[in-house]
């Protein structure tokens, strides 16, 4: 397409593979090509070397690196086996990542391997991209892109297309937009940033979901704000004490398995009792039990919350993720439509039905607010990134997005019936009530502690989200959050190595030092 | 390139049409095509359109319009003519912006039309993006992109190409840095909301070069920071009184013109009696004055700053910059090469050199500073979007940059050469000092207020930023910041727009009542 290339000089691959030191065990010798094919693949593999880019011929290569040319035909060809270099005649060699390959990973919080090298990070519930669509959709916002590129780039409130788009999809949805309701933003923890920043102070009361997200849990308490927890109610059943791990939760189940809901009682005496300044909840799919509230439950909160003159901040991150309602049944009207005074925030993304690695997100609120919010951020990030937003604009687009939904969610109701089963073959112990839709199962473990298994994993080469963290003080620390991350035909050898945790874990207190704080369960 | 095109239904162009009011002269009458002609002109500038996107066939539109065939002939007709529409026979017509357009804009702020309805955004110091670099440099992005997409795109440090490539961008200019030193954000603005959060508290004392970049000032001011001026020097006569707006300050001149510098006795005398816990500067380039320090002086204020315990925030935004700089001298090392004892901390952005609409910029600290920033940051931003990273990455290969560095500075050197004439020509009381770099001049207005010129230029179609918003407490009343964004064809024009708007401020007080607080000088 480019008629320019990212081509590496012999001169720059050496200085490359000088820093790309591979992990040797003792004692070990291999042969030359082995070592220079394992540090090609190292560099491609952590985003080093861009995928892509045209290597050296091989000749220019042994010249650089004063190895014989054999030793650099035969690892560039073994490279090739691996799908980790393509070659055609007379355009060079050039750097590729295998079917199936992990991207390049971020090395700020790494999952440390087995014995085997394996890793499994079950602490982000984020699926990856939709593809072809994403990249579809990248390729068509380029050639938008000239028309922008003649200004500066910074659009506070978003580049108008998508503001329309978002509106669009709102009203699409039940709930009458413009778009001078939405603000633009850098994904939706960057919406909540802002949001938090002007309505909630040091020392404000916010109430939230017991269980909630754990990064705004976090969040709100670096702010200041003094967090009320309502616990759900889980009805079939008496509600788990949280902490308490005792087996009286939810039962494990198909369709027709009890939904948690809100415990309306609770949330009235809090609201009347506190009077706190916000009310944060994700009505639609959870994160993390993928409740769905019945939109009277959602009424009678907003009553209580309007007689409380508390405002209501709906967080709608997961609500186009509804894997599990009917294909006939409409999707949940956002809450924002049942709201008769302007008391409502709502914080919705692309992140999660369409890419995280675009950060686009987004507030719907009166346009005073908008623009209120607008002019504060220009102290903090200016705007959300235009590419990004052009992209999200042709995905969020009325023909495109049925069939970019429809991907994601057939992904997620696969791995949610594959996940469903393994558990019940390989940890008949833990309970869980399977959700309508979101991007999680919360599963009650029983008499092990979510925080031993974390720690047991990191020996293991799992990552586990333990419950603790989407709690406040100390709640929940016989639950963990279970991705739907994970494709459905990775799932049984995901669970079989979470049996093993739990296995290790029972073992009992031997794993000690492990740090179980990783900030990555998003 | 894609099969996939954004095509605008008949139905869906109806709707946006009834959405698009055009300003009307009352009692005016005007033919249905002009009609329909200026509505998809506004719907295409405003962005609400986007461009490339297919048009319904002439009949279709006439039909879902309930217009004649002709009318619709005759609009499509005329915004061919106009450059709205691109047609091809088979292809049907599809919209375009015509070459000079400006981009969609975004709505928060707009400059209010004069009576001829022509706006000039004086507000704003950055540039178009280079073109066809970014382009291009973002088509092999998108080509990159699915390796990516596998993943769930979180980077809190950053995607590796990005970091390695800024870091091989800082050895290039003489000081040796690894990608464990690079933390990738949200622009600069991210970068310095990151570090201001991490290091300064509330009550913390702040020591800032007066007059320094408003956003900053203001963003020190949000957090509770208080700020401790520290005038330049303007050798060849005396320092300019802030606020004084005397005749005493630097004369107007080409190369040879007296340039500012840091008064070093002062930055001793603050340092040491109040020991700030950061001292923020902007040693290349400076915004607003352009100002380039000499190593000498950095050496010294870095001495200072480790015995005071402060640290050094080197904000270097405009680093390369050096428009003004001989082709053959070397450009200024990076202020934390002098640094033995790593108490800088510095601020990077591709926002000013490539476009701020990538929205990336980055921090380079001690590794375990940029892990605690990434650490913290899942609570705002999460992470800077991965294509504007690979595109960033790019445009920052060696191979690459030097074009595009060769353009911008070619850009800003005509547009300085013409304001310097211009200014002379119809302002000829303003005084002014040639800088060697940087997006604006520094310019001193004589008796008139630059927050009088701001107000009156609302009134005639002009943003100016007026000097008191980079100074702290109503210091440099009497500047104005005039940008390098204006290309040099319309600087004649541009000029002349502002004596026009010097000339009604100087006539009095009569323009009350408009607000001069848009916070866009960026």
């Amino acid at each position: 397409m480019a008629d320019w290339q990212t081509t590496v000089t012999p001169a720059a691959l050496a200085r490359l593979l000088a820093g790309a030191r591979l992990p040797e065990p003792p004692g070990a010798r291999r042969p030359a090509y082995r070592t220079l094919a394992g540090q090609v693949r190292l560099l491609v593999s952590e985003g080093r070397l861009p995928v892509g880019a045209r290597l050296p011929a091989e000749r220019e290569l042994a010249l650089a690196l004063r190895l014989s040319r054999t030793t650099v035909a035969t690892a560039y060809e073994a490279l090739r086996a691996e799908g980790y270099l393509r070659s055609r005649r007379g355009s060079g060699s050039w750097t590729a990542l295998p079917e199936g390959a992990a991207p390049p990973s971020d090395a700020l919080h790494p999952v440390p391997p087995d014995e085997q090298g394996r890793t499994l990070d079950l602490g982000v519930a984020a699926l990856p991209a939709p593809q072809p669509f994403l990249s579809e959709a990248a390729a068509r916002a380029v050639e938008q892109l000239p028309a922008y590129a003649a200004g500066h780039g910074h659009y506070p409130t978003g580049v108008p297309v998508l503001r329309e788009a978002v509106a669009r999809r709102y009203t699409e949805r039940g709930l009458p937009t413009t778009p001078d309701q939405i603000l633009i933003t850098i994904g939706a923890m960057g919406a909540l940033h802002l949001v938090q920043r002007a309505l909630i102070g040091r020392g404000d009361r916010v109430a939230v979901e017991a269980p909630s997200y754990a990064h705004t849990l976090q969040s709100l308490r670096i702010g200041g704000a003094r967090l009320v927890p309502v616990p759900y109610a889980w009805p079939g059943g008496p509600r788990p004490v949280p902490g308490s791990g005792s087996g009286t939760g939810p039962r494990r189940g198909a369709g027709g398995s009890p939904q948690p809901e809100w415990d309306l009682s609770e949330w009235r005496r809090v609201l009347t009792g506190a009077a706190p300044r916000v009310a944060y909840v994700i009505p639609d799919f959870h994160n993390p039990t993928g409740a769905l509230v019945r939109e009277e439950q959602r009424r009678e909160l907003l009553a209580a919350a309007r007689a409380a003159g508390t405002v209501v901040l709906a967080d709608e991150t997961t609500a186009e993720l509804g894997w599990g309602v009917p294909a006939d049944a409409p999707p949940p009207r956002p809450t924002a439509a049942l709201d008769r005074s302007a008391q409502v925030v709502t914080v919705g993304s692309a992140g999660k039905l369409l890419w995280g690695g675009l950060r686009i997100g987004w507030v719907r609120a009166a346009p005073a607010l908008v623009r209120r919010l607008a002019t504060e951020r220009v102290y903090s990030d200016v705007g959300a990134p235009v590419l990004d937003q052009l992209i999200a604009a042709e995905l969020l687009d009325e023909r495109q997005l049925p069939a970019v939904r429809a991907h994601q969610l057939a992904r997620l109701r696969d791995t949610a019936a594959a996940l469903t089963g393994a558990l019940g073959e390989h940890l008949p112990q833990w309970r869980f009530t399977v959700p309508p839709g979101g991007l999680s199962f919360w599963v009650s473990t029983g008499t092990l502690s979510g925080a031993a298994l974390a720690r047991a994993g990191e020996h293991l080469g799992v990552r586990i989200a333990a419950g603790n963290r989407f709690g406040s003080d100390g709640a929940f620390e016989h639950h963990i959050r279970i991705p739907l991350s994970v494709p459905a035909a990775a799932v049984p050898d995901a669970v079989e190595r979470l049996a093993a945790v739990a296995a290790r874990a029972a073992d009992g207190g031997r794993w000690h030092g492990a740090d179980d704080s990783h900030p990555l369960a998003v």
